[in-house]
């Protein structure tokens, strides 16, 4: 069971303790608090846990100070859509919003590997009209003999040099916590040029050790990858793990299954379900079609299938796009082959908008059909 | 290796004898004639199989009477796109123009029940414009004890009620190579008042003596479905068995593979293949939303999961769209809770055209770029 | 609802009337009559199908005639094992007895080629004792231009030989009813010097024409593969389609799954679902050991692949092996690369009993400990 | 390439100056240097990594005090069979041998809940002549609401019960890296009674970060289990992370993989490759049935499905059995449904070493066949 409190309510007034204290006195239940600082103002909610099915909702919304109850359901209690929750879906972070409504595209290295490389991407990006992008420091390889990422010693350049080009935000995956730490500390040092969102990969999605650790700070947000051999619910419940150590800043990313039955693609592209994890929690949806397809084959219409995968994506409504982009993809030292090249990014841009512009309509018709 | 003479060759005419007396002496090489009678040209192609290595190209392309000279890999010889290819693709069949550069929506029962139900159907699609539908007589079902549809009993009454509202061709599944004689007859015996593209579904797929029988004749096209537990290159070869028997008028079915990791969908959504069957041949590609997805789920922003993957498909150039509607989903004996209204029938024709132009869009700017 | 009737009882006698007549006059009941003919005794039992509800199965079993009656859950209604189904398994077939409580092993050639090939085949198993083996004369092939079996022409001498060498079943593939036919009509005018086990391939699982109309003889007995791409429940229900029309002398065949999680084998091997055949229905259980497995590979321990997984299957229960060999793989025109060699074959068998004898040891200890 | 020097040889002896200076005077060539010290020798091999192609192999055998050089190849290259490898595959932990010759099995509880059930199932082992056992401190849910284990908590009291009844090995699973020094410091406070076998569970086959860490130490063997939703080839190269990193002393353990094909079972029982994994690595291999199985449901035989894989694993060489016993299975906080029960351990021991005694004989026999 959730308790919404009114915006705003300060901590220190009557009603804040008048709740606090009404909540203490009822057997079997702990509370947890949980507050979300926006620019403009404060949210907090009360999760109760524990034997909550003795508890009167109309009586706890009738206190003052409560603006709403949600009784949860037993599954992704707190990023789920429960019934009669209209809570509103997403975050903003360093003014950029994630949200089930809006599409934000980041294009970049899959993994950074020279400065020259990197700020070609950036100077493209911004030529573009971009403002996030992604960066791979940290590489999880199947082979332990191939290259795993220049780590934490490019962060401070990477940083920089995103900052430079009016980058807000950088998606760059972790895969142990002490890359939190290295990730925060170089932010911290290079004074904060850019934004980091945290990105944990299909191999650590049930990697639920880093989920909690990740959880637990709330600096920055995560897109968490779906894991590519598990059903989608126990992802979902992944991505649970994360809110319930603290952190609900989350984008749930798509990024295809790992089965034969998807050849010639490297993975089965599972865009289809973009609605589905919209329909069934209040997280944002990120599609990644460069490692679900992983070639640069075209179909006889001259579009790529990592644009046609993408369009899939977009017009059921994704909200976020993580796609590789390399200016000499031969020289790339991770997954070269699947990068698209920078004279086409304004290209897949328009292509993006143009699949973007089609969804807005199909919602548009949504509403008038459903308002009849 | 397959030599494709010139139009309108008269099979009388003294090029068209000397042709075939050369390919005579070529030793260890047979051939098969296949002719494409359409409405305007008669088309000729002659297969060569054996020894086509030893053969000269130019050689035989010197020959007057020939218009190209096509050398096939070993994939997919009828079907696939083959080095150079540029044979158009896709065929007319009663005034319907199947292929992979169009797009033909096909909404209707999946079961025929009563005459009232298919009446209501097709009084839907002749209001909206439409000359297409679908109508199962004959149903596999997982379940012995399952109602297997009515069987060539209703064939005549379905074929006089589509004629009556103007449709042109319905889509019917068989499952054994007497019901094709039975639709033929029946078609026959009522006066040809509409069309049948015979479909052979999921669990057929590799029923190779049914797709053998139906290659035989020529008068029917053929939909065929991918089979939903085998990968995308054994589903190809089942097209092929029906080319190699003499029928290239097939359309290539999705409808989703089964696997619990589409999960909740009822199988997982495969239609980013869409390009890559029009890549690897030159069949028109369907999709088949209602059978992928299964339920009448919809997401946050109003729209039903089968809008989505339908959207999905036409957005990435699929070419023909199967989807399950019925009057009165309750009353269904087959997949009810699935179907659409028939007042949701104009709301998913405009769903599907703005997922079209959006396609046809992206196509024209794919077209821009690569002319750069 | 299953009313068994006592062991020879005849059909004119004045019990058997009574019963008739007893059923006739329940409401919303229809009954179907199936006779299992042994060689010393006749069983009948009589389906009733309907408003089964309603009836009482102790007023049933108190009418003089009827030996028992099971109430069959919904699920494999003829094959199932329903609650108190104390009920044999199993059946004779010209000599030869097939059960959940013993094993017959089917060595023997994919494809027939040769007369020399299938004769050293032959002598070779009369030299070890076999009196059954595998003979592939209709080959389901997934590209249509390979060798697709000799057919309905290689019959007379293949029967004929294995009549000449004591074989008393084959198991024989088909894949359309018509050779069912040509098969019969074979056996008659070589006056049956050897049985035919139908075998129906994983292809063809779902094939429900050719189920029907298969099931509806009963002189054959039938092998029927799992479906290598669908759930172990569909495939059941594929082998109730052939009890249900008349013939449940089947035996169900595990012959590996297809997905790439199985790599490097060819299929994903599923000998752990022989006990729950076993479990579910009362289907002896035949395990597939050179198409799952695909290859020769051996381990250091020196024993192949193939040999591992049959020992899988046979420790765990398994009542039948079809396994390929071959005199001459090299020369084998179908599935050569996986053929074990006739040098191979008492190795083999000895191999086989092993496990057999490991099988019963470890079913003696379960009844000395369940007895305690 | 490896170099293997001969047994013992001492680091300050001329030979091994003189092996070391050879190979530095090599260009682009790197070394390093893996010992493995055993209780009657020490073992010292070179690995070369960089441009071995140019070394010449009979040059450096011919070096004193090198016992052989082998060449590997690209795959799996510490772990991985090479070309003529006749390196011996195991190790031995504190008194347990572990090598793909022979079995060891671990009965225990998937998670430690209370002293008296631990000392229940300690008990019992020792009666049952048992030396290993496995013990969960650190359980991975899918659900974040769900029982963790007791973590650090219960280790020292869980060491201390486990030498008292004559355990020598436990195997127990870490999630994070802080576990492994966690578990590290509980030995040694308090003095080493038992031994512990890390196991890295199914969800973290990937997380490479963990098996870099945890292959950086050697004190400790470590179990990995094969992810259960990515290939074998995958899994295996995950393994060579851990001995990249140093530690090669490495049971590969089966567990079955993720998809509905294996229904009813919980996961799709994947112990056909038990060979493969030995053919492939040095590795010897471990099944885990309880959870692969995840029920205690038995076919007519009476023998449980767990009893049945455990045999089909063990026939065919498997070195290692990880399963889940519980004095009260009611009771136990994780995955109790499927724990056997005490009073069996006598009976699944016997069954054990009927299928071991079973794959002795046929190993037996491929050798006398083999030898002809």
């Amino acid at each position: 069971m959730i308790v919404i409190l009114k915006a705003n309510l300060d901590e220190n007034s009557p009603e804040y303790a008048q709740i606090v204290d009404y909540l203490a006195h009822k057997p079997n239940i702990k509370t947890r608090i949980h507050q979300e600082i926006g620019t403009s103002q404060k949210l907090t909610e009360i999760y109760l846990i524990g034997d909550t099915a003795s508890l009167d909702k109309t009586e706890i919304e009738s206190l003052p100070g409560v603006d709403r109850v949600v009784r949860v359901s037993e599954e992704y209690r707190i990023l789920g859509r429960h019934r009669d929750d209209s809570r509103p879906s997403g975050f903003e972070y360093n003014g950029v919003k994630f949200s089930q409504e809006n599409l934000n595209v980041f294009a970049g290295l899959c993994a950074v590997d020279t400065p020259e490389h990197v700020e070609s991407m950036l100077k493209a990006l911004r030529a573009n009209g971009q403002v996030c992008t992604r960066m791979g420091a940290y590489k999880p390889r199947t082979n332990p003999y191939s290259f795993q990422g220049h780590g934490k010693d490019c962060l401070a350049w990477v940083f920089e040099l995103a900052g430079k080009y009016g980058i807000k935000v950088i998606a760059m995956e972790i895969t142990h916590d002490s890359q939190l730490n290295e990730i925060q500390e170089a932010l911290h040092k290079t004074g904060h040029p850019t934004g980091v969102m945290l990105q944990i990969g299909t191999r650590n999605t049930q990697n639920f050790e880093l989920l909690k650790i990740v959880g637990r700070q709330r600096e920055l947000p995560v897109l968490l990858k779906r894991g590519f051999g598990i059903t989608l619910e126990e992802s979902l419940n992944a991505a649970e793990y994360l809110a319930s150590a603290g952190n609900a800043n989350i984008v749930f990313g798509l990024r295809g299954m790992k089965t034969n039955m998807g050849d010639p693609h490297r993975n089965f592209v599972d865009f289809a379900q973009v609605p589905v994890v919209k329909r069934l929690t209040r997280m944002p949806v990120c599609i990644d079609p460069s490692h679900s397809v992983g070639t640069r084959d075209a179909s006889p219409d001259g579009l790529l299938d990592i644009f046609h995968v993408t369009a899939q994506g977009v017009i059921a409504g994704a909200n976020m796009v993580l796609v590789d982009f390399h200016p000499a993809p031969a020289k790339a030292l991770v997954d070269g082959p699947q990068a698209l090249l920078l004279e086409e990014l304004p290209y897949f841009l328009e292509d993006v908008a143009t699949a973007r512009a089609a969804y807005e309509k199909r919602r548009d018709l949504a509403k008038r059909f459903l308002a009849k």
